[in-house]
């Protein structure tokens, strides 16, 4: 077996039908891929003894985690903390996303005005995923925010499958916090003349205030200072939260957009899942490092030790870090020297037996 | 002089032309106040010898400070921090609100599209009622948020006329969040097809994403938690913002919002006031008594010591206290037994020589 990285491409999968967990069935049901790993290891003929790390992306995420353009690319390719010679380093798009796999529009998908989704059914979708490929085992799995929130619960529906998560920037349920502002963004959505098909401006309004929540003051203050007097062009800060709501215009689509805020809102691992008796974060096994952001606005260090504390009640091995930054819950895509090591901590935490 | 209350009344002054900051002249100004003192004691004739109290209300106030639905009510009244046996209790409503005093629709205030507001303006205006109510000297101005930016601008506008402040969750200038969520809120508005005459919706959801600002995690967790599972009434968080919103729609105007958004936004006190060189928050000679919140989200504690580090540099005889709450920002309207004895400790502060 070679241990030289070959490039990373992208793929798509036929699943089985996914029956939603508040309603409706996704017929036709596929994702989009991505997927770096050494040469020979291939989403068509998995190699064995690759071990896997599966990358949860966030709300507006794609599966596209590494290379150009990449939301982890920093992270990720030959010496880097993710090293494709060393591990295969997966990413499924979300369903009910955007960016190729089953969603609003899409053939198959339920229509829109009858659909909700959960962490569930993204998460199920990604089991669905691993089944196809034929990958048992995953050796560390990741995400921040809604990834985070995925992470979890993948490893509350198959606990013998996920040895290793780090869930960074989330929570064991959706605080009201968190579904307050997600409230706010949706009636901003709706407010728009076109909602719900021609969503233009509410979408790039809803994406301003997601920004906020996403930073924090002092590093706002520090890359959007105020203007020297007299200049009467706005405030730096204007600027930029237009720029970023025109960005996510440009790419992402309202409907979209809301079933993502949905999953968020619906996320609640201390309640069973459906059939069960005990809390599904109970039912996690896996070896836990839990991550979080000082200044983090949206998912606070508060959330982060409530959910060690549920993991450690589980019996899961829990480690916590509190990544210090100025920039809030996006330090997760922004402190790069900081996130390398943390995921090497976590390739290597001590697995639990099975 | 007795020393007995007489009641809490309301009423008029016709002020001179103000010419505001950034352009534009009010004509036939005038102010709508709010007067609670001892009997004998009133705003057509003042007696002597009656120590004033100014409270500046926040970004919806009105100067109805106390009595019944007064914004300050559980902390003015006879035998309350605030006695109005003992001090001259006075609130003006801020220019360019909705509640009596010159704003948007009241004739001789500018055109809505070619008007913007600062606190320096709301400032001018409130000095312009001192004078012509003949109260040459203040004993204590105090107010939170908005109010506490032009408590401060007034102390740096007149600073032998302000003897003791209590600037409340607040900053000496607007940071870029505060600029940002003001931004956000604004476009809300223009979103609203009904802007900019008829904001109906808009006006409710800008105010729900005020109230996030306003609260924090912790509280709304423990006044709005998740429900029980297999309720499907949607979460508490969400009626909560949406009774908020409709609340504020019924008794504000979107044109006087915007107005006062723009008079946070432009606040500045580390800039010179007209025509001076050094900066405005230097000229600072009242003794002041800076509080903040720990969970305050929108000016945060960082912004309370960078305020009080100003106000030291400036010669300022400053005490700094730090208001512990699960509510955030709002605490300023929630923690009443906190709240009473810290104007009873800025009541007595020794008021420097003048």
């Amino acid at each position: 077996m070679p241990t030289v990285a070959a490039s990373p491409h992208s793929f798509d999968l036929a699943l089985p039908d996914l029956a939603l967990a508040r309603g409706g069935v996704v017929r036709s049901h596929r994702a989009r891929g991505w997927w770096w790993s050494r040469a020979g290891d291939t989403p068509e003929a998995p190699a064995r003894g690759v071990p896997t790390v599966l990358l949860v992306h966030a709300l507006t995420g794609s599966a596209q985690a590494g290379g150009k353009d990449g939301w982890w690319e920093p992270l990720i390719g030959p010496g880097k903390a993710l090293d494709p010679a060393h591990y295969r380093l997966l990413c499924l798009n979300n369903l009910g996303s955007c960016y190729g796999s089953s969603g609003p529009g899409v053939e198959g998908f339920p229509a829109t005005k009858k659909v909700d989704l959960t962490s569930l059914d993204i998460s199920r979708a990604l089991l669905q995923g691993l089944d196809k490929l034929g990958l048992d085992r995953v050796h560390l799995t990741t995400g921040g925010s809604l990834g985070g929130m995925v992470t979890l619960t993948l490893a509350a529906l198959a606990p013998g499958r996920f040895e290793r998560i780090l869930p960074f920037a989330t929570s064991v349920s959706a605080s009201a916090w968190v579904v307050g502002w997600n409230h706010v963004a949706r009636q901003i959505l709706k407010l728009d003349p076109g909602y719900p098909d021609n969503v233009g401006r509410g979408l790039e309004i809803a994406r301003q205030l997601a920004i906020l929540t996403y930073r924090a003051e002092p590093g706002l203050d520090a890359r959007q200072p105020r203007p020297a007097p007299g200049t009467d062009a706005g405030y730096p800060v204007q600027s930029y939260l237009e720029h970023q709501g025109k960005k996510l215009r440009n790419r992402f689509a309202a409907q979209a957009y809301e079933l993502q805020l949905a999953a968020m809102d619906h996320h609640d691992l201390t309640q069973p899942l459906p059939g069960d008796t005990k809390s599904a974060i109970s039912r996690v096994r896996a070896s836990v490092l839990v991550v979080d952001v000082d200044t983090d606005q949206l998912f606070t260090p508060a959330q982060a030790e409530a959910l060690a504390s549920h993991l450690r009640k589980a019996g899961a091995t829990v480690e916590r870090t509190t990544v210090k930054s100025i920039h809030g819950h996006d330090a997760f895509l922004i402190e790069w020297p900081t996130l390398g090591p943390l995921l090497t901590k976590a390739l290597h935490l001590h697995a639990p037996s099975q």
